[in-house]
């Protein structure tokens, strides 16, 4: 199957850790188109800056619209994922929705660990608008300040590896290492933490995989359906396309 | 006062409603910039379209950066405000947490009426996503498509009166008549139904009114404290300016 | 318009903190009918105390029937205030809810300070019967007895504004100084705290000020709307005319 | 044991039915010392009416302080029950929160039918004050006003059965008979019904009983302990008494 | 009144303290059969281990049928308890729904005191699917492995009660000693906790005395209901015969 | 990888409609043990009945310990299922928690469509349970008893493609066919509902596969960690050796 894998930020380092670890995941059969956001900031941290996200994952989607069996959004907080659910016939998967599958099927309660603290209330917002928030009990982020997002699971390893410790100390039955700037971490530090790490993008993969193995139909009903046509003006044009579409 | 009163879509018939009920909410000494924005579709009926219209609500906030001591964002689902508050010292108001406010004060419970039944949805979720869930018993949309998002309020009065009515059998104890399109319509029905209907368009003018009477400082810490500063590319020239600010 | 300003407690001392706060809050053209309780405890501090206040609050609402366009009920915790909405056709405003309403427009979480611990847990009911809970992040109240309560919120200034610092530092995105005797605090101290403080009277006069300026009309039906009428003995005489009075 | 019974509602042929069930139900040794309210209304339908049955539940428990092992509050709603827990050593038990305790013993979920729509409202915000919602599907009412409070229970049995077996049909595996009039119906109907049907009078009794016989020591932390001592005026003698006296 | 009293671990040391703890609580007249499993483990710790103590639960209630008015299944957790509802036509009561029905009469919020930190999560989920979860504000358990199940009330009480003590300062307004192994507890250490402590076998005869005492018939709709009959293969004797038993 | 797909009740007709269905759902290379219960009921349509499976459930995974990458418990309800992760260090993957999972995915809301009245309880607390309610909308059965369980699904399939269709027209936004005897009638009748069909064997193949694929390490701290060491008696065989391993 081919996959769409969106970074939806503007950091090709971090781009090649979620394709690296993306192609680790997937089955030998499966094929990624992998793209880095043109426009944006170099890492969503706050609900402001994945308003830009989303509009510019909505255009990834549009413009390759046609060519993938499925689509992965690989930046934690699933900017634009839950609404592109609308536009497409395939199945789109986020990183936060992805994980919190596979933590939901480990069982018990989880943790999310990441990248800084500011970030958290994004997560745990991502969290509880998707549901989950009954089996959470908490996020632990980073309080320093990282000099580069693309090695950041490397330079903080030590200090990320003692978080992980104190969630499984606090009752963490699994914790999520949330961002794709910590993809792969989980397979590195994993038996040196009690419970079950997961990665993101790793379950991004294979939760997608699943979803595009089941063959669902496209919507013809309900909130996910495509939205009545209406007229629009100025989209950019691969957008107007995937707006402008008629249900039938 | 200068307030900027932003249409975040693109339908100019629905901006005059917007701005007569502004007027005649506001008091004397109020002064409103009115904006329609230049791209997106006609009216918001879904997340997917809410997407568009909150980088397009970005984009208007930042063009007029600095001339303004609130911003009111006149469509019902509030796209893009809880995220604008992050980047603006001035208060920020969306239609539906000010209805919400009003609902909430007035007491009890309420139900909301609206244009379409799709768009339902859309408000359930921001109603839960604003914490608001509590109170909240139930939404009613027009069952059939309308002709003009710029009279449908007009159109199907005695339909939307009969909603109205039905929520109050129903155990409503207010109801807010949802949408920038049905601005107005409230004072047209008051009469003929037994609980207070809420105008979205006059509770956000009130409610900005008293936020920027309050004066409040910028905030300096917190999940709405201005995002780090952070690399980005290819934004337009005045979100650029907002989101590279710098904190001090 | 002509606003009725309660203290539902004993304390005159307290009743002008509150007077002056309102009276800086207002809008030129309003006009203020304060009252201090005839009878009844020095401040609420416990749901025990409320049922004293809520019957007092009842009591003076019913004296001044007629005579106001809105009423505010100047002690947090809100006593009387949700059920007085039943039997008065104009506004009735608590500090509580008004101040809920004033956090709620400014996004994000809460915290609320007060002036001692015990009445943190009155504070919490309130909130969460009002169905603000999800965003309410908690409580901190003097550890110490206080010696005056009408001057604890300057002779504890430096303890209250250490308190909302460490609510910010704990997540909190506006602080709501909770009950009538810290009237005034905010502006004292707002320059200090790096999130907004919100003054629970200020915010019920504006609040109450935008509710008579909606203009409801009576509710005729739902849950607010004048009880059933029905047989009473051995009331106050203007409590039996209010409790008294026919729904047509 | 004595039980102080208090009808908090001037009804004396309420009281009567209140009175034999509680004979019925109680252990051979119990004794009651049964009073009903001087002042008030026929009946609480709403939460307005409740605030001044509150405070007469107050002045009754007030004036025979020291003369019971415990109190039963015999109006559903718990007018004051929850405030007085604070005031008194001894079990105060309302006939809500008996009858929840019971329901909830029987296990799965309940239902309430009462004599009024209007007072359902009360009910369902009292079990959800209590924090009982999560097994209640919904309350019942009789759409119709009724002539006798004191005999509504028998002149409408046949709507009122016919309302239990719709609740029944409905998936309630309990019927909480909710309000003092309707005392003693349950044992009447019982056989007529496919699940057990709860009576507040009754449940209130024997979990009175059980709560005396356990013999909890009084109250010296915590938000249920005696409120701190402070300064009061022209409170009812008794209830001087009792606000005032102090913790040690 | 005959009631049966099941330990559904196979510690006879444990049976001995429940059976002294029911005895001393009961009304004069009633009797109690009491039965210790005769498979299992020493005492339950997890959700895995109350599967197959609710397995031994079903099989001494089905042993004993007809034989007894109400049963008692003295383990916190209630293995079988709610399931074991549907079965029976006469009360079976759990210890941690007896516990929380009388700190729900208590009033205010409650903590749990255990004796092991990992049960604490099998009586959190207890308690969460009870429904009383809003209540709850949290458990401690013993840090400590300890030696003999049947004496750890007595070898770690200065521990438990400093327990209790820390509980009461975080707001408990009472609190439960969790575990059949703590039976008598509650009366050793009461005086020396300022809030009421809660024994769950005493609890449990006093409710299960009352349910006995309320007389209800048996379901005949509903999820408490006799299942509908089905074919059914290698079951013990006993249990065949109350699964296979016909509704009528 | 290999996996053991367990029918934990006595079916057998069942059980070769799981097989079929996972077989068609599964990975190339994925190998089945199917496994029927060899003592219990036909089906489990009550918590009561799922005592019994669960007990069942235990047996066979222990009895196959340590011949399978992971295991399926392929009855809806998830018998044993949460339970059963405590005591493995492989996957354990139940009916219902996997078609939560995919609902999830897919995004929105979802409804479920299962055999009879009466088990729509047990799933609606699975559901609960499980955490995922703030999705689910609610569960529509069958209103007739059927005569063959094995045959359920075929024989009334039209009456269940209704059920699916009315689900869709009240909101839902996928379905899930709730129970193993309705494995396979989702790809029957998917293009016949206006929303995707989740199958509950099929979704737990792929998610199963999808954990084995994940390798996570065993958990060596938290609630699903193998339970403390304690004494037991007179376990079956396989079920002593699980129980009764030690943690390292």
């Amino acid at each position: 199957m081919n996959l769409l894998l969106i970074n939806p930020n503007i950091s090709t380092s971090v781009t090649a850790l979620i394709e690296a670890e993306a192609r680790r995941a997937a089955l030998e059969s499966t094929r990624f188109n992998v793209q880095t956001a043109p426009a944006g900031v170099a890492y969503i941290e706050t609900p402001a800056e994945s308003v830009i996200a989303a509009y510019e994952t909505f255009r990834i989607l549009a413009d390759h619209h046609g060519q993938y069996d499925g689509a992965i959004v690989a930046a934690f907080g699933d900017p634009g994922v839950s609404q592109a659910k609308e536009l497409l016939d395939v199945p789109v998967i986020g990183l936060t929705e992805a994980a919190l599958a596979n933590a939901f099927l480990l069982g018990g309660r989880f943790a999310i660990v990441g990248i800084s603290e500011r970030i958290g209330r994004w997560y745990e917002e991502t969290v509880a608008h998707l549901g989950m928030g009954a089996r959470f009990i908490g996020y632990h982020g980073l309080g320093e300040a990282f000099r580069d997002v693309g090695t950041v699971g490397r330079d903080a390893r030590d200090i990320l590896l003692d978080m992980c410790r104190r969630c499984a100390a606090a009752g963490a039955d699994s914790i999520i290492l949330g961002g794709a700037p910590l993809a792969g971490l989980a397979r590195d530090i994993a038996d040196q933490v009690p419970v079950p790490l997961v990665d993101g993008v790793g379950s991004a993969v294979r939760m997608a995989e699943s979803m595009v193995r089941a063959g669902y139909p496209p919507r013809r009903s309900g909130a996910l359906a495509v939205p009545p046509e209406k007229p629009y003006r100025n989209l950019p044009p691969g957008l107007s396309a995937l707006i402008g579409r008629r249900t039938e």
